[in-house]
């Protein structure tokens, strides 16, 4: 998406640890007319395939899922980071490992909100070892719904996450994939 | 707002110890065409006060600020609950005591994006004691920026924090306030 790798040239910073801040358009201060265009290419990409729920995670997927699903006309469910020691019942839950932050975390999501009936695209902003990712396909697959696929603003093809994906043979629809990154230049994938 | 309250009426559920889930629709589940009646009222209240950011915090907060600041064309900024012990430099940070999960923690936001030259307006899903709202309230005033005012979806009237920024002059734009509720009933303010 032209438009995307545009706002990363102008906006975007390169830290080292390969580290790609995009936090003044997208998961801190966010475009939201940017993001408008970001849902409309992914309701391009997906508008033949009868989804009916965008799932996501908190925080930063949200924005970008809900101004996705203005366009396909659905409800956004987004999985919780579990807060307490305790796993509320009737939940599907799945384990994230984060490199980020360095932990471990639960996920969560109602039973009520998902289930054999649904046909669901997961949405984030960012791919990159692909663990969260993971963490949301278990809780579709636990839930019975159908994956129609996974959509990433950017992810970091020099991470395994979205090859990985790829091999299980997932749909992976990422507007942006970075395959090396330095302070002078980013360098996308075709 | 009429549609708030009929959807509260058809989806909301009251729980012990005043607790009101409107997870089906506001904040696990989102339904963006409802959210998006919001945040048309929520232009509406604003529309002639020059606001040009939303300040809003993570989770539950960023589908509604966003999808409001689609009709205001503004930027939404989303406060960071703090994950680390330390806090890095360059953010303004305030601290919440969250009476819900028994717990305070620090929300940061990035100086970059909040500063004298903005006039901004608060978004969230619920007011209850407001203690939230005002950890961002002091973000603002540090970064310098005006107060528009704030805006909750939902109000819980018969807490103190609606009232009690009522008292500080500053503007409160709820979409419902509950003055009292049980299984049976919700009695709203007029």
């Amino acid at each position: 998406m032209q438009l995307l790798k545009d706002m990363i040239a102008e906006k975007g910073k390169v830290f080292p640890g390969n580290i790609l801040k995009v936090d003044s358009f997208l998961n801190h201060q966010i475009d939201v007319d940017f993001l408008n265009e970001v849902g409309r290419e992914y309701y391009n990409r997906f508008k033949d395939d009868g989804v009916n729920k965008i799932l996501t995670i908190e925080a930063s997927g949200i924005g970008i899922a809900c101004i996705a699903a203005q366009h396909f006309h659905v409800p956004v469910v987004f999985a919780k980071k579990n807060k307490t020691k305790n796993i509320a019942s009737n939940v599907y839950s799945a384990n994230v490992v984060s490199y980020t932050h360095s932990r471990e975390y639960t996920v969560i999501v109602s039973e009520q909100f998902l289930g054999p009936e649904d046909r669901v695209i997961i949405l984030d902003d960012f791919l990159a070892n692909g663990c969260a990712m993971m963490g949301l396909i278990d809780i579709v697959k636990q839930s019975g719904a159908t994956l129609v696929g996974v959509g990433a603003v950017i992810e970091k093809g020099f991470q395994r996450g979205g090859d990985m994906l790829r091999k299980e043979g997932i749909r992976v629809e990422s507007l942006a994939v970075i395959d090396s990154m330095t302070d002078d230049a980013i360098i996308y994938r075709d």
